[in-house]
């Protein structure tokens, strides 16, 4: 799968700036592919780019609809149905990481028909996949984990990407889950596989590759998260990494959604993650430390990541405040 | 989920003896389930009980025709749809564990609606399920594991069931595999689910209860199998037992289908379950070993045994050949 790029964003009708999340993160690590921005009515939240109605965007050469905003139910409000379906009429594909299917409605599906074009449900997977075997593969691949859900692996990923490009690594960012599949256009949301397949879509994400250095993998939930660990470990296993990042949220009272558990601690979770990942992978080890510290300020932020760089013996840094360099200068040797 | 029972055993027309694996155990552990079987030519295997035409059965109280045979593509034969379509028609409800749905049939699944009877695609799972917790939950629970897939599990979690209801304590089996699920009549077959509700598939087999003193959880896969770890973290997880089990299968050259991945040694094994297990059990323990040593002579099995009781400090058998009540006496004190 590859959805087709420039895309159009798509803000609906919403009006909190949180719920357009998904859209500001495509804007902003694949500004190239952004024509523009449609916005229902007046009062929707806008990212600063140049509105542009369907048409417009399809004249600039736009070739996919992306819906960038969330809601809690992950449902596509009645009042979006005409813009999508004018959208196909027009020749978009459409793309959405809602839990409801734009395939579940009958005009879009048969619109979509009758044009021609495709319906990008990407938080659902229905392809064929083959399960994991833990065979070695060609190619470098840097994974990070996490000691939660929601800690900044995707960020700290296409981080890494774009810094890895910058230092003249050829770098990959692979993508997991529904924003990172709509920002790099391709990718399996590994949550969302039937369980046993779950190293086997890894292992599909990032296949044997010698045309570029490294496949920077999102990682997904936590070994120690109670919900979401069968998840994380076989991505860990299907992505066989050399270098795994740990991503970690300073001040982080309790695991997300579950006030009964304590967040655990870096040394456990960087010991499950390196037992395990060397089951594929022997010489996996970890290369770095990437903080979400926007708890506290700058100054403290600085002289933690100073503190843990010694206690760990790791490159440690904030990525938005601080950038991924320290790290990516240790991956030149690997 | 209940399937109704008694069962007619259904073997079709299957002549290879190991394709009669699953009417084989569901007859072993639950005879009384059984009132007979149905063959469909003279050379399909029989089981040596009494053959009942469709008719016949449920004169006897039959409730449901449950398919008792495998093939490796998981595929229901156009040469049983006659004898399925007219079981339907006599009121049978039909299970079955192959891949290929009988639901997917419009026949039979038109004849289930007309005749008020259900279709049990026990070997898939599509209801809604919640993610899991790690909330600790009433009763006590005993998980199998294993060094690889099929060493044992759903045999020793069934001859523990047996054994500990011999021995007075009050324990129900529940099952996480199609096999399981027959011979139980309920159960989720875990590596089915959506990746994100593993261990909440988990929590949902063997939910609070008070009315017994032990579950008997069947493990699937294995933490140092690279193709299904995921699987057995999250079942291990939402298991959150009390007790553990190792299974493992003497002499087994390579991980199952993958001659490049050996066995992992007893140690790892048991180090990797019962570190993970403590996330949501602190007191989880491995309270015995069961090994399959058909490779071996009775002797060397009883010495190997012997051998690594010292080794482990575990009561160390084979369920097959020697029983689990060495086991069963350590539950008492838990």
């Amino acid at each position: 799968m590859q959805i087709p790029q420039p895309y159009l964003l798509f803000l609906g009708d919403v009006t909190d700036p949180l719920s357009a999340k998904t859209a500001k993160g495509i804007l902003q690590w694949r500004p190239k592919m952004c024509t523009g921005q449609l916005r229902l009515t007046q009062e929707t939240v806008s990212l600063g780019i140049t509105d542009l109605s369907l048409a417009e965007a399809r004249e600039r050469g736009a070739q996919t609809l992306v819906i960038g905003t969330a809601n809690a139910g992950g449902f596509i409000p009645q009042s979006w149905l005409a813009a999508l379906q004018e959208a196909i009429e027009l020749g978009f594909n459409i793309a959405s990481g809602m839990h409801q299917r734009l395939s579940g409605f009958p005009a879009l599906s048969n619109a979509a028909n009758i044009h021609g074009c495709q319906l990008y449900d990407v938080r659902h997977y229905d392809q064929p996949l083959i399960v994991g075997t833990g065979k070695p593969r060609q190619g470098k691949r840097l994974l990070t984990v996490g000691t939660d859900c929601s800690v900044g692996k995707m960020y700290t990923s296409l981080a890494l990407e774009k810094e890895m490009n910058r230092q003249g690594l050829k770098a990959q960012f692979r993508s997991t889950g529904q924003t990172g599949i709509l920002i790099s256009g391709t990718g399996i949301a590994v949550d969302a596989v039937v369980a046993d397949f779950i190293s086997g879509a890894a292992e599909a994400i990032s296949p044997d590759f010698t045309d570029h250095d490294w496949d920077i993998i999102e990682g997904q939930g936590s070994l120690l998260n109670p919900s979401f660990a069968g998840v994380s470990l076989g991505l860990l296993h299907g992505s066989q990494p050399d270098a795994l990042v740990l991503c970690h949220e300073v001040g982080r009272a309790h695991i997300r959604h579950l006030p009964h558990m304590s967040v655990p601690s870096i040394e456990s979770t960087l010991e499950a993650n390196c037992t395990a990942a060397k089951l594929t992978n022997p010489n996996a080890k970890f290369v770095g430390i990437c903080l979400n510290t926007s708890a506290i300020d700058e100054s403290d932020a600085l002289a933690l990541c100073r503190q843990w760089e010694l206690q760990y013996k790791l490159p440690v840094s904030d990525p938005v405040r601080f950038g991924v360099s320290t790290i990516v200068d240790k991956l030149h040797s690997i």
